[in-house]
């Protein structure tokens, strides 16, 4: 199939542009570089320089004798993504193009603008690169668990049936998010599921948890293909940030109470599970709502978790609590339902001990390259 | 009080700033256009042309010896409105200023990328240039009763509590629209509702019904002050197509089945509603959405009025179905809830037979200036 991955640079892209390849696809590579661009302004570069994208492509041909096709340019541009379209013409389209870190679109109104424009823009523009170039096409759209926010009830995946005096109908799940990255996926769903109703689109829209972990089966390939690792305030995840502090040394900085509970999945499974969507395409006019994850923690628990296996590596680890620069719940409940992925076939990797210890050991190797002015919060929220 | 009215020129708006400034509030009114230039676009002209905002701003001093400020600008312009912010201060702000056409948005890619940047970026510029030189104004938003769409259970006032699995939880009341216009306004209020809890702005989001009339306290006193009467297919309401027709002479086109139910008000309770949610601000941190209209008809039952009203008139009005150039439900449930405004003072002006026939008479008037080429669908929904 012609595969084109929008945000092809990313932590996911990379891999989901190697893993693509590698079953054969025809893959194009996009990407702007818009990551890497805010993440230097921001001071918070990865804990290893990636090549280029064009480079990494080099290098995983090298590597692994599969061709991919990189194309620089940005899918807020109406032209860049309507003439890729035209060109490429794919038959699926993942589309990862957007801002991907909530601390930075809560820093001010420079980067709120940004990150509303790029991630509102990208999705307009897939869809209409669609209607108009590839209608039949299945656009796999990464959401985020965070559009859900932490209600009192049940999460359900994608949608709820209300009952309400005595009749009833079928919503997408309400939605609201606790950041502005956040709710500009809430926007991208609404948008979307909009134009599948009126144009009859194909999407699915993954709703993803925070994604761990650094290897897969091509990274493992060579060192210059490993996947971005951002340990930062604003780039990396609290998985990152307490490996990270834990081989550092320092204090595994818990924000608030810890309560804080969402549903976590490896890198891995993200592949599984984009691969999957991929081979079952939805009907037109259906708009497929998938919960991706495969279990649930709170701060505490991967906080725990993490010390208990750094105590047994002999790092030492503490855990402290500080004030929580975010707004947001720090003791809820949460209980969401995830069930699609696995009934397509999805086979967990969970985060087991070893797990944890293996990426433990892949941060060890880098130790020298931690910048411990990175870990602390840069960003409140208002 | 200093009163923002953003997008002044328009049907709602210029009335708005009338009525603002006659009961003596500092009103600066701010528009580009858009509207205008996009009905000219379209050959959608309003029945009788208006002298631009600053004539009409002269011609309502000279008759009413009240003063307004004009700007033209365009509210998508960060740079425009931040400034605006900074130099009038305003204590509340009255958003208006958004493409107000379903059909505009449905007209293809580059009319759908107008209405979607134009109205969200407003409605972000309006967000941050709060935030930044005007927190504590309370925001007047112009949503819609088409983002709820037609469920097949009531529509609530903005609010649906949830019941599900023994818990329960408040939700925004779930949206799904039926145009791209009507979606922008789902994501707008999305939009609000997260910088409301994230900076504790103060924003009251009305969703407003579809609104008929030309006559309020202020208009009436000079021909040249009358709002902006749309009656072609793009820019003009179900209402006043019907009223153009019987005056032509051409039947009523009742799209379809006509069984399609939304809630109306008259253009003088539009002023009344903006009037009370301006004298009843918000606490910060709340978000108030107010169901803005007085009562509910079928397409069946407004054909059914005008022609009732023209043939006593000795009109001679006949109804003609359609083939529907939207895509809709013809025949639904619709039950919408309305309290709110009415709790805080509404006096409803209803659609009775005199203001039908006073609409019908003022058309009349301007019978010669009828084109009747613009009467007919001309934008099919894809």
């Amino acid at each position: 199939m012609r595969v084109l991955i929008l945000g092809g640079d990313g932590y996911l892209g990379w891999p989901t542009v190697m893993d693509m390849a590698a079953k054969g696809h025809e893959v194009c590579a996009v990407d702007n570089y818009l990551r890497r661009n805010m993440a230097q302004e921001t001071s918070s570069e990865a804990l290893v320089p990636a090549p280029n994208l064009h480079d990494r492509a080099g290098i995983f041909r090298s590597v692994a004798d599969k061709a991919v096709r990189v194309e620089i340019g940005d899918c807020a541009d109406p032209q860049f993504m309507e003439a890729l379209f035209q060109d490429f013409r794919p038959e699926a389209v993942v589309h990862y193009a957007e801002q991907p870190s909530g601390p930075y679109s809560m820093m001010g109104v420079r980067e709120a603008r940004r990150t509303f424009s790029n991630n509102l823009d990208a999705t307009f523009n897939v869809i209409w690169s669609a209607i108009q170039f590839a209608p039949e096409c299945h656009i796999i759209k990464l959401g985020t668990m965070g559009e859900y926010g932490t209600p009192n009830i049940d999460i359900e995946e994608g949608w709820l049936d209300v009952e309400h005096k005595g009749r009833s109908q079928k919503f997408l799940y309400p939605r609201q998010a606790g950041t502005l990255y956040h709710t500009t996926k809430v926007l991208d769903t609404d948008l979307l599921w909009f134009y599948v109703r009126a144009y009859g689109l194909r999407v699915t829209d993954l709703m993803q948890g925070p994604v761990y972990g650094l290897s897969t089966a091509e990274s493992d390939m060579d060192e210059r293909l490993l996947p971005n690792f951002h340990y930062d305030d604003i780039f990396g995840t609290v998985v990152n940030r307490f490996l990270v502090q834990a081989v550092a040394g320092i204090p595994l900085t818990v924000y608030g109470k810890g309560g804080q509970t969402r549903g976590y999945l490896n890198l891995k499974d993200t592949l599984q599970c984009v691969d999957l969507a991929l081979k079952s395409p939805v009907d037109a006019g259906d708009l497929r709502i998938l919960n991706q994850f495969t279990e649930q923690f709170s701060v505490n628990q991967l906080a725990g978790k993490v010390k208990q296996v750094g105590d047994r590596m002999g790092l030492n680890v503490a855990i402290k609590s500080i004030e929580n620069p975010r707004k947001e719940p720090e003791e809820h409940y949460y209980n969401a339902a995830h069930s699609g992925l696995i009934e397509l076939g999805l086979q967990p990797h969970y985060m087991t001990d070893d797990v944890v210890a293996s990426m433990l050991e892949e941060v060890i190797r880098y130790k020298d390259r931690i910048d411990e002015r990175k870990v602390l919060p840069r960003v409140k929220w208002s």
